[in-house]
């Protein structure tokens, strides 16, 4: 058997405006190396603490509108309890979105490519009005 | 010191109604090459957008009714701002569960077994009415 | 190259008070092989069901105190659907908190630390009144 491999790189994403985004190609082509490994698993980790990553349907842009809409209700903007406002009404409800959908992902990789299911895709998150450019560190290990 | 070792299985689960099923069991006897890890972990990934997968406790059935009334109050049929809606009223929502829930789970493995805590069992969330088989990759990696 | 390293350390907290607090440097602090680690992951779980781990905003202390506001919210005491309420009012909501945090996190390491973002920082998420002491189990594997 040979011995397992690592791969690190990192992806710079453009600005994205606020919602809920696809980036599996950005994934794939940040990390060429994915078609060496036969069996592997590729972790996303982003570096930011008001957007996040998730795994959701790929095909109707529909349900990313959704998730936005959802996502505030779930952490709106300008609770009368919230007391770190400081920094925007967007602020607050990014960071609690970032924590309920959380900061990576660990993605099984078969015969040289993401296991992932025929609707799946990976999501960015962006939660803020402003967000800038978000910085993701992928780590690949496989055989 | 010895090398790591992977092994991979598919574990197809039978349909299971709409809600929270505890799966612990079924993933083991899944993956029989648990007892030869001493130390490693085991990735679980389900590969829907409408079924997730999270730990939580194993004894008392009631928690895992809560959660389904829980999960309908914090993703509700039929939100007014839905606009994915083709697919059924439990569509959209089962979504928005899965990602909150998300898809994949990272557990630690020493002496052979799941390192989880006494009361820590693995839950399938079955989100739609009629999901169908879900299918399941697991991957284990360790020494 | 290499070969990929294993280490694994219990880290028994102490009690905290119900609410989101930083362990950060408790989490280092029990893993003292992440400087011989130049690319891997380390994985941090709670072997326990009303406490939960995310990352998030490691600065203000006020964004702790908005997610214990919120996370109270998103999973109130006494909910008329509750059937599990034999262990306390706060039980059921600590067991929903646990999973939309979710019991662990993988967070990549390079050149001997880990590779968060400047403002990220873990968090111990206490959902009980009295939780006690919390069991942690760390994982590291790298080269």
């Amino acid at each position: 058997m040979s011995e397992s491999q690592w791969y690190s790189h990192e992806l710079r994403l453009p600005e994205y405006r606020r919602g809920f985004h696809l980036i599996t190609r950005e994934v794939e082509q940040s990390m060429p190396e994915l078609r060496l490994i036969k069996i592997g698993w590729l972790n996303v980790f982003i570096q930011h603490t008001s957007a996040s990553l998730t795994i959701n349907e790929n095909a109707d842009s529909d349900v990313r509108r959704d998730f936005e809409s959802h996502f505030n209700k779930l952490a709106p903007e300008n609770a009368p309890y919230y007391t770190h406002t400081a920094e925007g009404s967007d602020d607050m409800p990014a960071h609690l979105k970032a924590s309920l959908l959380g900061p990576s992902l660990m993605i099984p990789v078969r015969d040289g490519r993401l296991a992932m299911g025929t609707w799946q895709g990976i999501y960015l998150c962006e939660h803020r009005n402003h967000g800038g450019r978000r910085k993701l560190l992928l780590t690949l290990q496989g055989q």
